[in-house]
């Protein structure tokens, strides 16, 4: 089986031209296949100030209205996806940008209103791994964003990292998948305010211990979920750190196994 | 040679939702292979105008600097073009939606600022033919926006009408292409106030004459310019009309060939 690396970014690195172009130029320089996934909550949360658009988070989860997914359309699919394509080409990345509505790439359901409305909110129901891979096997580098359909119409909002899990474990069939969540930490941190004290590996065991110590804090919580849960539907490896990961072997980050 | 339809539409229609999506089941319901090419300025100059960017229009083309550069990619790549994208999945058409830097499939060169400084404009360089048909030959229908890249890192703004053109003749060579202009008259006519005065048939002689003539008014020059590029680059035949043309038999439209 070929290897497949999944790399999911988000919103702070978005934000950060030059730390964003570095890591552009890091992900082009590793081998193919490999697919990026990214987020945009930040940037979003933005438009939405300059277009006096109310932004509710429920739960850390954004509410989605009308006028709200006009935004994350715009700027998911729009400004951050097309950058990102674009600067691939220059460091010679042959890069594709696809929401889940594009040859169908993901397809979801509206997430029901109860217990809690999230608005035009989307579940996966699948993943086209047909598509991927004719993309893959043909050279491309498919960069998805936040954002799925389904199927009749109506574009959703779904969470970047939840995407990258369920296309990493999609894709495991064919592929030896690892799945990579990059954001502003070395990893999992033992203490959330001391930065060297990253936990370097955490199985499924440590994995409920740190639940029970309460170290696993609320926003590392559901990206520790997506994690284990990519695990379990056959993910070899998943890593979490700083963006740097992918390419600079000295720094420390959490590798996740089963 | 099989056949293939190119067809472009404008903001005018995107922006009546109940005419674009009578459009879109009409369009889906054609035979494939088929491309679709979508402007939408019309939107991108009401956002500009809720984000107070200032509009420059010069010779009937838009002056692009960076944050008019930012709000096309969010109207054409984000908004309209997934909009439509779903939609067409809405009608069992297999939608991809397209920038020129996805999967490099239009680059351009930025257009020299003298005489005039049209800001971040390309001229384009090359259509890549190969990603177009290897997405038609899998029963995927490209959906194109009105934005290329010169693969450096750079994206840039390029007239839907010159795209559908050089889209058009770059398929030619293996497919036999038609290119249907959509706006929003039943085609050239005569007198510009008189709805019923279209001109059913326009060959290069009748071309000449009406421009000598004055009968082909400011809008219409740039369009026509382009279809008799088309044609004089192997494209079949053009065709202008109102979007409805596609389907419906007892329209009126106007039928160039060279």
């Amino acid at each position: 089986m070929e290897s497949l690396r999944i790399i999911k970014i988000g919103g702070a690195l978005l934000d950060d031209k030059r730390k964003l172009e570095d890591f552009l130029q890091n992900f082009s320089a590793l081998p193919s296949p490999k697919i990026l996934v990214h987020g945009g909550g930040k940037q979003a949360t933005q438009l939405a100030h300059e277009l006096n658009v109310n932004v509710k988070i429920i739960e850390g989860r954004r509410f989605t209205d009308q006028d709200t997914l006009d935004i994350i359309s715009m700027v998911y699919a729009g400004k951050l996806n097309k950058e990102i394509v674009a600067n691939l080409h220059r460091f010679n990345c042959n890069g594709i940008g696809l929401t889940g509505a594009d040859g169908n790439c993901i397809s979801s359901d509206l997430r029901p209103s109860n217990p809690i409305d999230y608005g035009f909110a989307g579940d996966i129901r699948a993943v086209n791994t047909e598509l991927l891979k004719l993309l893959l096997l043909n050279g491309l580098t498919p960069v998805l964003c936040a954002l799925t359909h389904d199927e009749l119409g109506q574009l959703l909002n779904t969470n970047a990292d939840t995407i990258a899990a369920s296309v990493a474990a999609a894709m495991s069939d064919e592929y030896l998948t690892t799945l990579y969540y990059c954001f502003d930490k070395d990893g999992v941190l033992r203490s959330v305010d001391d930065a060297n004290s990253v936990i370097e590996n955490i199985d499924v065991e440590k994995y409920d211990q740190l639940i029970e110590e309460g170290v696993i804090n609320d926003g590392m919580l559901p990206k520790l979920h997506n994690a284990f849960w990519a695990l379990k539907n056959e993910v070899c490896k998943v890593f979490i750190g700083k963006p740097e990961m992918i390419s600079d072997k000295n720094l420390k980050y959490t590798t996740l196994t089963l």
